[in-house]
């Protein structure tokens, strides 16, 4: 009997660029689920690995099928999977935690020590079908929109930063307007928050900033964003600074605004070491900063799904182009001209 | 009718070293409380504003008396105090939070945006007699001994640090066994938390964090610090971070032995800005760093009150001489030559 | 000099009843604030303290200016008041704590063991002036409309009991829909809730709590509504139970409607001691459940205080008529009709 | 080839007691491990099961093998167990988590909604050999004697309750001081709290309350409880209730002593409805009540083998006889006379 084949974006070798192959459809094991993928999102980290930095080199191991934000529907179970069943749909946590180091054991799956990830350690979901343990899936509630379903992983990021501490009531700053600055721009007003302001320098993303939600949007490179900040606030500063630049600069300013007893939830990634303030921004303000990363699991989809199901969360501006998965090339120029949102990606029989 | 006079170390002049004086005794106003000083300690602040460093010269203004640690018996109230009488055992928080800033109102008067602090602001304990609003000061329970009620400040700071979050059944790791290094290292004890591995340069230091309750003293400069706590914790990193050093080297090494999920509790008192490796060690780490400043008003005060009547700490290897008020040049020199320990000062008539 | 005269609604004696009388404007003393009423709002309180039940019997002493819902125009300081002036606009906690009790200190001024109220332990502001200790007077934002404003302290037990745990995606069931569980519903949608069931049994008062934003009401007495919240919540239970009615039926229900590991927050007052299946409830459930008592100090007004002022909170419906003072006893008869609503009275001059 | 037999102590049919028969040891099925049973210890629900009551009646389907509490070591892994091997000593927590309702997504699999218990649900410990999802096992450390990995499965029980809040530095009450209440006392006491009361009327368990390390035992049949314990803490109550009886007369006393604001921790199994003065003792206090079930899967595990590694607890008053398995009737005997402590069971051949 002949294995049935599908169309996968794959990662050949350990280089630059990547291909449309011809691959074998994941076999179904026990405790597993093979998905078929309805649709796709580009993520940050897909555009490291097609250009092959530094960090995609030292983590991979090609041939490797990439993508790890995406929807689809359930096509077969493995044995031992009760609670899923053909037809379902679904999308994924694509973190893999062990279940049996400390972080897991304590609780928090989410920096397991010993994760695989799937679209980086194993075959991801830019493919017409994903193959995902049990308990990672995640059946969707009926009233979310597919191309939301897609996005659920950077959706997650915002949500979990957002929610990592109190938000309702509370003023907040989020510095970098990238797809997860300004999802969480949507979030916390979905939640509550009280005056937002936003910094960011691109005018394109400003003026999505706005139209997520921000309250007033501030150019760093124009104006000093920490004096304008402290001015609004009666000097007294920011409630929550959520952090989604991964810019020293605006860590450092994110700081700034921070009202003394604060909250800092660090989601942007920085590419070099930090130089902090550290007596006057943390220790001497008694601030609580928070190292954010992936998504509770599974609280944060818990979270997520309500605001989605409840249409809490208006997300279409960050929505750009759909395409084929076969026009991978012109998606990952898209998003490197450096326009925020989201591009979606479509296999082959979608 | 003459003001009575008192004996009082004092800061004449904006520049280096201090000399006794004889003033006022202070009036006692509505809702304060004069309380004669039974017991005086020095705190590092103290030798900065004796030599008149940067900071001090910044801050203070000139002619002050200083200190801040103390304890005393009430000699009189003022108008309107009706908890307290003299005769009372005191001591006192000597920040003086302003009520209606937003982190008093957010109740987090340890960081209020506007806070006195007796003995930097305004006239300290160096002094016979100290005038304390009423709302600062603390009863003293029968049973703490006057040497470790002088220390209640510093301690409060230990205190504060050890639970700021969970500690009990946690591996700790402690940067710095200066006083309050190796008072948090008892606390941590007495509160049940788990193997404690601790780091100093100093021998004698090395030697009294063992003996506060220390399993592990590790010198980085002859060792692998982190190294040796990854190897201790089965790779995983310790729970607990206590960061009493202000090293910027000793952060660093701190971070790096938290475990994934962990909490970075940040005392000590960096000199410059510090470098980090913002990424690996604390956001895809998903840490919790906090900022520790001054004492919760007044949780750490409720269960340092507590951890002391209980008799559950042992602080006597900490205490160093005895001396009298005006052997302050003496007990000045004592402190500088690095020995971590708290030397006592004695007013007149004590 | 004569002492000047105002109008005030007074429990001249202890027994039913209550009468305008013209009594002296309150002394302005040190730390204190006079305050020019311009709106008050009547509490189910008032109306035990007017019809003189035995809780009233047993706590007042007459005679009393009741009334601690209110907010006006400050007229006078006392000496030492530094951060309030003659013109602005504030309401107050009427709840006034002695910041020296074990609650006190553990930063829970709010079940303080002292703790006097105004308008029930000493005058409140049923009057054209009322006197308020400077610590407990809170500054209205400019955009809070006076109707609002009027009523903050019953808002803030609203806010206190939505926001005493998390809201945000989580499914509410909020059982009794009297004024502040009608507010819990405004504030749990404006908090990101998600599906939010409500139970009363008054039609006109179900009627407001669809108003409000719950999205199923139902009728305790039609339905069996446990059943109904069980199925809608695929036999889970709801996240948060605010519970606001006091009848024991209710908050049996209530608690069924919880799922396992939910937050129960209780602000209903029972008249009766309350018979539980603590065992299958609470206990098997490891469900959290929470008294609600007051407004935290100050963390609730900054909350609510940013959800008016951000126009989150639309509580038109709960609005009825507007009275003069004089006119108390038509407010009184117009409340006990059962109208869940807010009367808001006006004194004479405003 | 023939199956290999073990003894187990079973429960053949759905009446009274029980009886030793010979069984096949339970095939080693994928992601499960075969242990081999050093030492079991019986609890009351064991009790309960053995005569018949009601509740095991309801729930239980015999022919099964009870037993829920043990240490033992492993014999065999399934296919896909990577964790452990033969000769691992371990223990297991026994209710095994869905993974998939909505407690167990929300984080706290220890109320899942489906939740399997081994000894009570499927063939438990009571015999030479028990089978373990790997997941729900749990590796002893090497210091751990095999008496204290007997127990803790209850000893869990006692650290949840315990660390369901702060407990350092604050006072405490136990009511009642069965076994789990007596852990509770020595755990408490390690984790730094401060005065500790407990009520108890046998004069037995009083005794060994005092050895565990309770201040002040008081039998609140001579004595009026709440009376003294208020007097004892200046009018204020305790910080902490640990609620370990179950009695209804128990439960309300203990919430009495409980100060404004205070946590309230019920372990204790009520037979029967309880009614409680709801409004004074919860909401008008401000209390938190949380029910605690099971044990916290896994932070409680990591506690509770730090306080056991380190020797911080001192369990040796409660341990009582150790048994042959085959003499179970004396074992339950010894029990039934009240005399709290814990009877290991020693399967044939250890």
């Amino acid at each position: 009997m002949s294995i049935p084949k599908m169309q996968a974006l794959r990662k050949p070798r350990p280089e630059p660029g990547a291909q449309i192959e011809s691959v074998e459809v994941p076999a179904t094991r026990p405790g597993e689920v093979l998905v078929r993928v309805r649709a796709a999102s580009i993520c940050g980290t897909d555009l490291h690995i097609y250009h092959w930095d530094a960090w995609s080199a030292s983590r991979l191991r090609p041939p490797l099928t990439f993508g790890h934000e995406f929807c689809g529907v359930v096509e077969a179970v493995g044995e031992g999977v009760t609670r899923f069943a053909p037809g379902d749909r679904v999308t994924a946590e694509m973190h893999v935690a062990c279940g049996h180091c400390r972080p897991c054991r304590a609780g928090q799956p989410h920096v397991c020590q010993n994760v695989r990830i799937l679209g980086i350690d194993q075959d991801g979901c830019f493919a017409e079908f994903v193959r995902i343990p049990a308990g990672n899936l995640w059946k969707l509630d009926a009233g979310i929109p597919e191309h939301y379903a897609a996005i659920m992983d950077p959706l997650g990021n915002a949500v979990h930063s957002v929610l990592a501490g109190s938000i309702a009531g509370c003023t907040v700053a989020v510095t970098g307007c990238g797809p997860i600055g300004l999802m969480s721009i949507a979030v916390a007003k979905a939640c509550g928050c009280s005056t937002l302001y936003a910094t960011e320098i691109s005018p394109h993303r400003a003026k999505l900033a706005s139209e997520m939600g921000a309250d007033l949007v501030l150019n760093p490179k124009e104006t000093d964003a920490v004096a304008r900040v402290l001015a609004e606030t009666a000097g007294a500063g920011v409630d929550v600074l959520l952090e989604m630049s991964g810019n020293p600069a605006a860590i450092r300013q994110g700081l700034k605004m921070l009202r003394p007893g604060g909250r800092a939830s660090l989601l942007g990634i920085p590419a070099e070491p930090v130089t902090l303030d550290l007596l006057e921004d943390v220790i001497f303000k008694g601030a609580t900063v928070q190292g954010i990363y992936g998504r509770r699991m599974f609280e944060t989809w818990l979270q997520m799904s309500a605001l989605l199901r409840d249409g809490r969360l208006n997300l279409e501006p960050l929505f750009k182009e759909r395409l084929r998965l076969g026009e991978y090339a012109q998606a990952f120029r898209l998003l490197e001209q450096g326009a925020a949102g989201k591009v979606i990606l479509l296999p082959d029989g979608v």
